[in-house]
């Protein structure tokens, strides 16, 4: 039988270890050249796989898959794209097993959150019907941390650590001038619907008093009178207060903070941004000076502080894929199970794309204290080890890391354009 | 002729590398015991000087005060307050050469900006007055990067750094979803007069057409129309837009755009935020999905991204003001100069306070490139090295960097309140 070629696509929002991943499936691959074809991949997705753009990773050099390890963003490009249910996208997922079929692609690995492993499974699904049976593999990745059956989504323990790390900066700062200048400061961090990113500046809480001492979370509609108290109390036992705040907090109404109505001196409306509003209440009402910081995307992207756990973690499920993909597997996943806590142990496991897709991972009420304001021990236990050990990617001589992007050198189409 | 202390303060915003001036200055007091006595601090600067709050650094260990050598903040407190003239602050300057008189203070160091130098050497010049010649030396901090003779002041290669990362890897993210998401991204960074902070996001283009394409100078009133010109063309050009902001960048009127008086829902006045007010035009105006990031105090923090060259100076200046010290000097500030670009080399000079005191560095016209949206090969000549290396903290078994706080054990009083 000839070898058949894998097809990889990056799926949704990025990570800072996405491409860690995409490196562990590649190098992988490139170690099974007796039993695997080559890897392509999607060129910005599942688009590029509608579109026939293909990129041929084998012309990528070894360094250059060795540097994705390090390198933040999506290196082969990925999209915002969700296929709907076989029948209403029935177009999509022919023209899917079309390419598959042009390019003898045998393996598909979707390397995405719940959406992304809904497509895979029903990709799984069609290709048996319409007789040309592709192993479907989910490869998990997700800042939001919110896939159900694995202990933790490779990205999210790098985001993690930039937080914790990041509100116990700039809580030092504050801290030290709050005296006679700024005395609260909100960072407002990802995490729409759940409150994990958030929860994870607890972790730079080492001990009582230490900050941040408030979090404010999705799950929680916002008590405004209970939030000017604690900050009153913040202040008057520790000179300041540092908050985190998830930009998916809402008012008691149900209505995101962030989408409040705000408009700029043109008249424009203004798009997100919590922290500001937070602040404003607070010196509105406590006279306190503020400053906020929005993260956005410098949280999604900051491969410099990355998790090493989180980083390993990722580079494993790129290898398990293929691992799987060998074994004949399809409509499966990698996961990472959690063997115990302290000292952290972790080992790759397998779900069932089924079990996986349409499922999100809500944060545990018990990991949220009983002020609504901070984390629990129980939090804290889970949490902690995926911010664990350091990953710096090398720096050049100009002082700046040295990422890699990829040449994306294309495989010749042999299809029409996809007109669905 | 018995020991004279040493009275050390930090002064204004803080750095991320102020303590590894206090950890240089105190070192190499602590190296010197044959000449010199104790080093105090004045707790929250200045203030804590006039209010008699002295902490005694004798009592901290040696590994803390190593340990100062990588925490960011303020170790012994900062504040925002600036002595004025002789006459008008008649009572201030009296009472601290009363408190350094009761405390056997032969030296001040005074570790701040511009102001701090005046203060400094108003001091200098009172101490001879009032019949006790005090020693007053200035150390630079500041990264704004606005003080004059000095090379660089120690701060602003940091915050350097943690803008050109933080842009490299934000862009590297937004290139990987443009198709399909994010078309625009915003950085906003500090400078309110000067665009040093801004010009160092502009390190991050390595070659023609890297991110970011656009840096807003607050030296350049906005031009509304070149700067949608210029976005248009990037994401034409290149698929997506990034761009740094200063926060001090001003409209056509001379009013930052800051304080364009937008309210929030609540009707409370946004403070600052610039980032938005830029996205939300563009996406008015050429309908392009954006995200903005407000780094705020994250970039004065931001220690876990330190720059090595950056620290080593931080640390030469405070050890080279006890040197200054033991020399005799008085009025006086350590400097960095400038010997080589490439490779960077460096040698510790000295400047007259009186020099330095009330005059700001701006940046060079020729540092911004003619079309005010870039920066020019001279200003990446300047700007490299100074962010050149890494230096980072230890980090603990939690995934958390290991920064000190100071015991603070403070001097007993000798004097009455202050009434000034």
């Amino acid at each position: 039988m000839p070898k058949k070629n894998l097809l990889y696509a990056q799926s949704g929002g990025v990570t800072p270890v996405i491409n860690a991943t995409a490196c562990g499936l590649i190098e992988a691959a490139r170690a099974n050249k007796d039993k695997l074809g080559k890897v392509y991949a999607g060129k910005d997705g599942i688009l590029g796989i509608l579109r026939e753009e293909l990129i041929d990773t084998s012309k990528e050099s070894k360094s250059d898959i060795a540097a994705l390890r390090h390198t933040p963003g999506g290196a082969f490009g990925s999209c915002r794209f969700k296929l709907k249910g076989l029948d209403e996208s029935r177009a999509e997922y022919e023209r899917l097993i079309e390419v598959f079929k042009a390019h003898n692609i045998g393996y598909f690995f979707y390397n995405g959150g719940g959406d992304s492993a809904d497509t895979a499974y029903k990709v799984s699904q069609i290709g048996k019907n319409l007789g040309f049976p592709v192993q479907c593999i989910g490869v998990p990745k997700t800042i939001d941390n919110d896939l159900p059956i694995t202990d933790t989504c490779p990205g999210f323990g790098t985001v993690a650590k930039y937080v914790a790390v990041s509100i116990m900066e700039a809580s030092y700062d504050v801290e030290s001038m709050a005296s006679s200048s700024t005395r609260v400061f909100v960072l407002e961090v990802m995490g729409r619907h759940a409150g994990w990113i958030a929860a994870a500046g607890g972790l730079a809480q080492r001990e009582k008093g230490d900050p941040p001492h408030i979090i404010l979370f999705p799950e929680l509609a916002l008590d405004e009178e209970a939030l000017l108290k604690a900050v009153d109390k913040a202040v008057k036992t520790y000179g300041y207060c540092s908050i985190v705040v998830s930009e998916g907090v809402k008012d008691q109404s149900g209505k995101f903070l962030a989408d409040s109505g705000r408009r700029d001196a043109f008249g424009h409306a203004q798009l997100g941004g919590v922290a500001p509003v937070i602040a404003g209440m607070i010196s509105d009402k406590l006279g306190y000076k503020n400053h906020w910081a929005v993260s956005d995307y410098l949280q999604r992207s900051a491969r410099h502080i990355a998790s090493k756990t989180d980083v390993e973690q990722a580079y494993a499920m790129g290898k398990a894929a293929v691992d799987l993909a060998i074994a004949g597997k399809s409509g499966v996943m990698p996961i990472i199970v959690r063997t115990a806590d302290k000292p952290y142990k972790w080992e790759v496991g397998e779900a069932d794309l089924a079990k996986v897709a349409n499922r999100e991972k809500m944060m545990p009420r018990s990991f949220i204290s009983s002020n609504g304001f901070g984390i629990t021990a129980a939090a804290r236990r889970y949490l902690e080890p995926l911010i664990q050990g350091e990953d710096y990617p090398p720096y050049g001589k100009d002082g700046l890391p040295m990422y890699v992007r990829m040449k994306k050198v294309m495989v010749a189409k042999k299809l029409g354009p996809f007109e669905g």
